[in-house]
């Protein structure tokens, strides 16, 4: 591995151009050589999944100016092709998976989606835990199939998206309960907060996080899971775990998918080495949980969508990466002299 | 014009997304809109030009650590494939064109470039003008002819690259003259100095600055250009001036080109309406000119090669905005219900 990376390095270094020139790309071309174990690494079938559930506390509305229904109506434009993520797909040539992890609607089965779905959404934690730990473990499991199915479709680079009226609230519920900052520091606008929803989000989460004594699961990533998690939640964190076991390229997209990679993280330390991240939400919590796990984002665009959207444009610039590696020429092949 | 910014950004608010959602790309495709004065705006034919030129201060080595003829051995590197540039305009199908605008090397005439050598390099402004009147208007005049020739290649959006040893020097003198920002400020690495070189760049630029008393020229573009610009940057002051005169595209890559667009500035005030920025380089005093002007960039990656390597990278996300634009679903199109 040592020597693998210095040879990277060394390719790098003599490509026709100043050393580290090329930046964060010089990084991401030497990770990507180390996940593939390869001094000429290759992207294939780069994929977007979209794994979608809904939320027992969105049907509250305390904690989303969206209704719960938006979520079921977004599967079924992502199917239809008119959602954001499908215009950039269909741009960089990705491919575009959707899976109702839990959506509190009856898709017809005949639907191009895949279909996982543990239950018509989680339950309100406001009252009991969001899924019991059957369920957790059922969507975990469910996540390392999807990533079975993307290795028989020979990809090998996954982007995480989702989407999920009230997902925010989860995310920043596990983000606090896992880095130990502050419900008011994690609680972000989600997808169109006011001031007033604002601080009635905040006051719903600090009791659900009361409730479930959350600061005691701080290290018990499973149950955590289930108290406050989301169905495409605990089906991402499964897909992390099995993307990374397979030495497959994971792009994080924004701050749902970085909260699930922090439980992912628990149950499988070494998922990190496998993640290149997208961007930078603005989602103001989320950079806190990019530090949180020493990530620098390839992108900051003051996105805040989901859906994968920010992995979406971010792939093209890792694809750029593993391109000037293999087709640059060096400085003796080209002729061209170095610096003094 | 006011009609057509409130019809565009209705239409970018009725997407299915929360309003802002897409960030920057919700800006650029507001912008690229009343670019064209349209509310389904094309990119056509999107291309990169190289402007290439060299240096006399750098045959003295006081401000760079590459040779002089790197630039022509890299103007060879470009034709033949090997360059970063090269890499990144393959990926994402862009047409490349390389200027040479005054390269000290007899080029075959045959060689499949632009040839618009105004001299082989300019003269050495630590004892004279950089290049006299004539040479620096007609290195503008030749600029607006190449984009003349991009316009009969029917391109409408043009990223501008450069190369030229020692042309950081040419850049931070531009700078410091027109921004009123100390030298030092404004000198940074290159590509590829190290500290004691640094001080010897700084030092020289000092003299260059007293020897041409350029505080005196900060209104007067012109004179600026010719005491202490390049030949590439001035047939970029060229180009800049006739792409906003024709409602193109501008995609501005990193320290050099933004130098050239200083000046453009002042010869056309209008040209900033015209360009996006693509990505703040690694270069320190990069951002200070980006904030003179009042510009977003859209990548932060920590590069530092010019080529326009940067333009080549950001033009996907252009196109990005202007898909999500044309492409998107309203709410009302995809059945989605809107914020409560």
């Amino acid at each position: 591995m040592e020597n693998l990376q210095q040879t990277l390095q060394n390719i790098i270094n003599n490509k026709t151009k100043p050393i580290g020139a090329l930046g964060q790309l010089e990084e991401i071309a030497l990770q990507v050589g180390l996940i593939q174990n390869s001094t000429s690494p290759v992207i294939k079938n780069p994929t977007i999944v979209v794994f979608a559930g809904d939320h027992g506390i969105a049907a509250t509305g305390l904690v989303n100016p969206y209704p719960q229904a938006v979520t079921a109506q977004m599967v079924l434009n992502f199917v239809a092709g008119g959602a954001a993520i499908n215009v950039f797909c269909k741009q960089h040539d990705l491919a575009l998976y959707v899976v109702d992890a839990g959506v509190n609607f009856d898709f017809d089965p005949q639907l191009q989606i895949v279909h996982g779905k543990i239950a018509k959404g989680t339950a309100n934690y406001l009252e009991q835990p969001a899924m019991t730990m059957t369920q957790c473990e059922e969507a975990i499991s469910l996540g390392k199939l999807v990533i079975a199915r993307m290795l028989n479709n020979d990809c090998n680079c996954i982007g995480f998206g989702e989407m999920g009226i009230g997902n925010t609230s989860s995310a920043a519920l596990l983000m606090s309960a896992i880095t130990r900052q502050p419900i008011e520091f994690c609680v972000g606008r989600g997808t169109g907060v006011n001031d007033d929803q604002l601080q009635t989000k905040i006051e719903t989460l600090k009791k659900v996080f009361e409730l479930h004594q959350l600061q005691t699961l701080s290290n018990n990533a499973t149950e955590l899971l289930a108290a406050v998690g989301g169905f495409e939640i605990a089906m991402m964190v499964g897909a992390f775990i099995a993307a990374a076991e397979n030495n497959m390229i994971i792009v994080v997209d924004g701050f749902i998918t970085t909260a699930a990679l922090l439980i992912a993280q628990q149950l499988h330390p070494a998922v990190l080495q496998y993640c290149i991240f997208a961007h930078q939400s603005n989602e103001q919590a989320h950079k806190a949980m990019l530090d949180h796990v020493g990530a620098k984002p390839l992108l900051q665009l003051g996105m805040r969508l989901g859906e994968g959207t920010g992995a979406a444009l971010a792939i093209p610039l890792i694809q750029s990466a593993v391109n000037f590696l293999n087709q640059m020429a060096s400085f003796e092949s080209a002729s061209v002299s170095s610096a003094s």
